[in-house]
């Protein structure tokens, strides 16, 4: 306690008061994040708002000095405890670290600092023509920063990669308060060992990024989406093969299942067709005259594969309508019990199948609802389980569908996390995907960058 | 000399004896790669074909004992003297594991050994009518480990990444001897730390890659090429700049300068024009009706450019004349010395003009030809420098030209290697573009996973 007090006094020192929050109010509001766990094990010490680079080393070299933990946050949607507070220690909040520093279109990269979110990145550079593909599906919130720690993908990943695939340019706090730069301002780099892409997803382990500089890609002029149902899962992986066969590469191509569709349909009514066991969310993008030629070819081989009601945008209101339908069975399943969890596991796109149903038998085996959607072209399935955390019954059951959904994916040669990360949820589950060997390596690269344990601790592993 | 001797009698149990060279005339054919060094330093005590994983671990292990330096190689076809023997030990020959495991088509993966030619992965993928796009200008012979040792790139990079885009798994000897999974079968991975690109551009300083998964992606349906002059460089690089601001994505911004263009119609005459200082080599790929689209609006925007005899490829034969024309630079370069040397900077594409202007500039005020080509969508140069290494005080001035040019890049705020890698060529110059804080935590990762110092020695650093 006495530790815990000198803290916040010097913190007190360090920054401008109002940035430093320390009721147990405050606390209470940071001490979570978007992973809805049930309980909350322990308060941050304090919650401290960051406003440029020298007070995050200020802070940094303070919690070093108390080895006290730093868990940084930028808008805290993260669903798997990447920012909850359970060493308690200090909350590093980003949200005022929020500038678009640089955006040069003729570099095609931006710079920004880590509170910028997704979608403002997103709106300014596509102003100029340019194009920043990652779409975590909460993107109008989330910041660069979480997407960075969390190695954020998105339904566009199919096409145009993952965050890990843009970072070129990192400058990072190291746990002794030290600034680290990463990178490079080229958008190509093979000069020594490639920094980066190991703070990509490290979810804060290893360094507090302050800086990022992001590469960019022209803009594809326009885009549609088609929709249409299956009667197997199966047979929506199916059209899927054939369409790449036909050598289109589409920007997404996500999927909703039976239970997913039916929920949607209840709660935001969109003529979604409840008697399908799948629907396919496929968007193409790129030259008006390229996509009108694979939005037809698509459509054909959607109706050579048995599927019903093949929908497609004319335009952006009806690009919206589709999109909304897919993105809302998160919202229709929140609906359904008092909380709502999501997951995202994945496999082999061959394996797709097998997982989603396989999902489905666990759910009812133990008595619980799942909706599902994800992304196909990844193989990638976030099953969405209701449940009320207030019953332990409930709760005994959810913890042990998840133990077996993991334990189906690494059978189906998937792996635990896609584009969410591991936090603290799945941390007791990885090594069922990782082998011993690697998962020492990353802790003896956890310990090099930082070896008090300070930064997140026991987070991923 | 003795421990020498040793060595090679437990290599002689451990391996068919036939994959074993001891010889001198065999060892000093294994102690350089294509980087062209004036001098060899070492040999290598033993040149070994491995033929399955099990032999390399068994190798590694011996090194590892008598901790002598094992230096892996694929094809050679480094410039950057990355497989110099340069501290004698034991060559690993990867030529033999040259099998593609697997290719899925529904996975849109391949599984390969690491000697597998990269254009012979590309060929078997393309007739899936799948796509492996790293094309690095040597793919012919180099190989895949090759081009994960080197983080290699190639003209395609500007739309399609490099090779680091595409590792989504690898099985790696460490220096122990054991076996390190870094990735997953999945084309999207956030569990844990990206052990995937730790090993991507790490020259064979961290473990031995004995096998590769690759992401794939459709093949584009059809491809053009469009080759324009300009008299300046500056010319061409706002044209390029016009290109993005359409929304155009081509696959490849290649160019040449003046001395490029003159010294490929001296040897390999192909109707280019002499008096121009820069030409521009640009690839669109994808549906034929909006390559069709983008090669008219590109012609226009050359146009408006004030850019001089715009040609396009109307089939396959002028395709491989105008690329043969843009990849001849190299062999013309060869015939005007003994020697010819490469070098691959970068920086952010707006200083480009002033990299290629201050690199002509350097090599002017030394006394060196230079001929200048590259990727101008990257911000990549290639300068390559006819050379005779007997000519002691041309390789001085050699030596003087090309710390400055380095000096040069540093200033333009770009970095040594964009996609050839640092090798032992470089490495003295790592410094003037990466800073003491990131270089100790490579040199700290280095001791992590090679405590020892066997894999491929004072390489990078």
């Amino acid at each position: 306690m006495l530790t815990k007090n000198k803290i916040i006094t010097e913190l007190k020192k360090t920054l401008p008061l109002k940035n430093v929050l320390t009721e147990v109010e405050e606390r209470y509001a940071y001490a979570q994040d978007a992973s809805n766990t049930p309980c909350i094990k322990n308060l941050p010490d304090a919650v401290v708002f960051v406003e440029n680079i020298k007070q995050v080393q200020d802070v940094v070299k303070l919690a070093n000095k108390y080895k006290t933990p730093v868990i940084c946050r930028g808008a805290g949607t993260n669903v798997v405890g990447a920012c909850s507070t359970e060493h308690g220690g200090i909350v590093l909040n980003f949200s005022k670290m929020n500038r678009i520093l640089d955006i040069s279109a003729e570099n095609m990269t931006a710079r920004v600092q880590p509170g910028v979110v997704v979608g403002e990145l997103q709106k300014r550079v596509e102003e100029l023509g340019l194009y920043y593909p990652p779409d975590p599906s909460n993107l109008a919130v989330s910041t660069i920063g979480g997407s960075i720690a969390q190695a954020s993908g998105g339904a566009r990943t199919f096409k145009y990669g993952s965050t890990k695939d843009y970072v070129i340019d990192l400058l990072v706090v190291t746990a002794n308060g030290e600034l680290l730069r990463t990178g490079a301002s080229t958008i190509k780099n093979a000069t020594g060992y490639n920094l980066n892409t190991l703070f990509v997803g490290s979810e804060g382990t290893l360094g507090i990024v302050v800086e990022a500089t992001m590469k960019l890609i022209p803009k594809p002029e326009t885009r549609r989406v088609i929709m249409a149902y299956f009667d197997t899962v199966r047979g929506a992986v199916e059209a899927v093969n054939t369409i790449i066969e036909q050598k289109i590469f589409p920007a997404t191509i996500d999927f909703m299942d039976k239970n997913a569709i039916q929920t949607v349909e209840r709660f935001y009514p969109a003529g979604l067709l409840c008697d399908k066991e799948s629907a396919l969310v496929i968007e193409v993008d790129g030259f008006e005259n390229a996509v009108e030629l694979q939005q037809k070819m698509i459509v054909n081989i959607l109706e050579n594969s048995g599927a019903a009601k093949i929908q497609y945008s004319h335009n952006e209101e009806e690009y919206n309508k589709i999109w909304t339908a897919r993105r809302s069975s998160m919202g229709a399943c929140a609906k359904l019990k008092p909380n709502v969890t999501t997951d995202d596991v994945i496999v082999p796109r061959k394996n797709l199948e097998a997982l989603v149903l396989g999902i489905r038998e666990i759910c009812r085996k133990y008595n619980l609802d799942v909706c599902m959607v994800g992304h196909v072209g990844d193989g990638s399935v976030h099953p969405q389980i209701p449940i009320d955390y207030n019953d332990k019954d409930e709760y005994r059951r959810f913890k042990l569908a998840k133990n077996e959904i993991y334990e189906l994916t690494a059978r189906l040669d998937g792996i635990l996390s896609g584009e969410h990360g591991i936090g603290s949820l799945k941390r007791e589950h990885i090594s069922k995907v990782v082998n011993a060997e690697a998962l020492n390596y990353m802790r003896t690269i956890k310990k090099v960058f930082d070896p008090n344990n300070i930064l997140n601790p026991y987070k991923i592993f």
